[in-house]
């Protein structure tokens, strides 16, 4: 008799760092659930792209839920008559969606249960980010305590564990690891703005920060841009 | 100049309990925001309650958001395959939705960080309830530090607070309470599996505990239920 392979829940955005993590996961011998949300993001071409990318790197299953953020509004992203900034920002800057992993954690949560899955995968990071307070260790930390207290699971015994392998790696670092397990980043958008067919504006700062990322790492940059 | 009114999120799921919270938010002085959730519930006669209460109650705004739950199942709530039970069953039931309280707070957050309210309120209760993990004060405590950590506002200092005005309640004090401030509950929808009228099934575990709070506390039971 052979055991089943340890379960894990995936967030899957369709960018380059997530798709990293997904690939770390397989690596790791998990059976991945890769899980996408649309919440009204102007960029919606990376939900397309996170479906190339779970079939790409054997997700056992990918999910897409629906949530209307852009009901509450509050961020460039959810909100069309807020810009996306094209030069870097000080501070938190507005493509900031409030309490936006605490509910895609939620969600990883409640589908890790009903799968008998403990461990969570999410792509944040706290080096080559945008200064969201939602990437850094201490909100995983407290989510990963959550998680244990908000569950049936937990209430039982299990011990849901919040994975997150790229906290403390340069967007370089990603890179590298991310080629070096076979991830096709020409499949990932990042952009912020990124048109209808997945092709970056190289403006923003999720741009900015990718390019630079494939520069320092030495990698050509895949990055289909719109002309 | 006055004073602009306390702006708080309130979580209204158009039953008994929430309905008693907004009306206590708003004894309080807050200007209340209430926050209804369609999850893919098949008591969706809640929903309708929910709209009929706030209304009644003076929400300054009433929001529903989606979210699909469905897709990922795992309660009776959710699954249509899943019966709801109609005796008393020991442990957490299968009316339990995973990590639905941890997903509401979620959606709660991110509407009170756009609107600048720092008050959650939560109809939570750990004395007459289903045994949900979710509604245990440990639970509530560990989302209110996860607040401060997951949000932009919270790192400019701001202290959310999340206020379960119920918690140590029974459910004859909860409806004492509600009847004492004008809360018509005969507005309310409390049953699991409600028809499309809104009438309760007078069987299910949420009807149990309804019937069983009004004639603990004395006042006549307005809850319309099926032939």
């Amino acid at each position: 008799m052979t055991n089943s392979p340890k379960k894990a829940v995936i967030l899957l955005s369709g960018g380059l760092d997530s798709a990293t993590v997904l690939a770390i996961a397989r690596s790791e011998g998990y059976e991945t659930y890769a899980l996408s949300v649309s919440y009204g993001q102007r960029h919606s071409a990376e939900l397309n792209a996170a479906v190339r990318v779970a079939q790409h790197l054997g997700a056992k299953a990918h999910q897409q839920m629906q949530v209307n953020l852009d009901a509450v509004g509050g961020s460039a992203l959810t909100d069309r008559s807020i810009a996306v900034p094209e030069a870097p920002s000080s501070g938190i800057p507005v493509t900031y969606v409030p309490a936006r992993n605490t509910l895609f954690l939620a969600l990883s949560l409640g589908w890790a249960e009903v799968l008998g899955a403990r461990d969570l995968f999410i792509g944040v990071n706290a080096v080559d980010y945008s200064g969201y307070p939602d990437c850094r260790p201490e909100f995983v930390q407290a989510f990963e305590a959550l998680a244990n207290l908000a569950t049936k699971a937990g209430v039982e015994g299990a011990k849901f564990r919040i994975h997150t392998p790229l906290i403390q790696l340069s967007k370089a670092e990603i890179i590298r690891r991310g080629a070096g397990m076979g991830v096709d980043f020409a499949e990932t958008v990042s952009c912020y703005q990124a048109d209808g067919e997945g092709r970056a504006c190289g403006r923003c700062d999720s741009c900015r920060i990718r390019r630079e990322g494939f520069e320092a790492a030495g990698i050509p940059d895949p990055t289909r841009y719109q002309a």
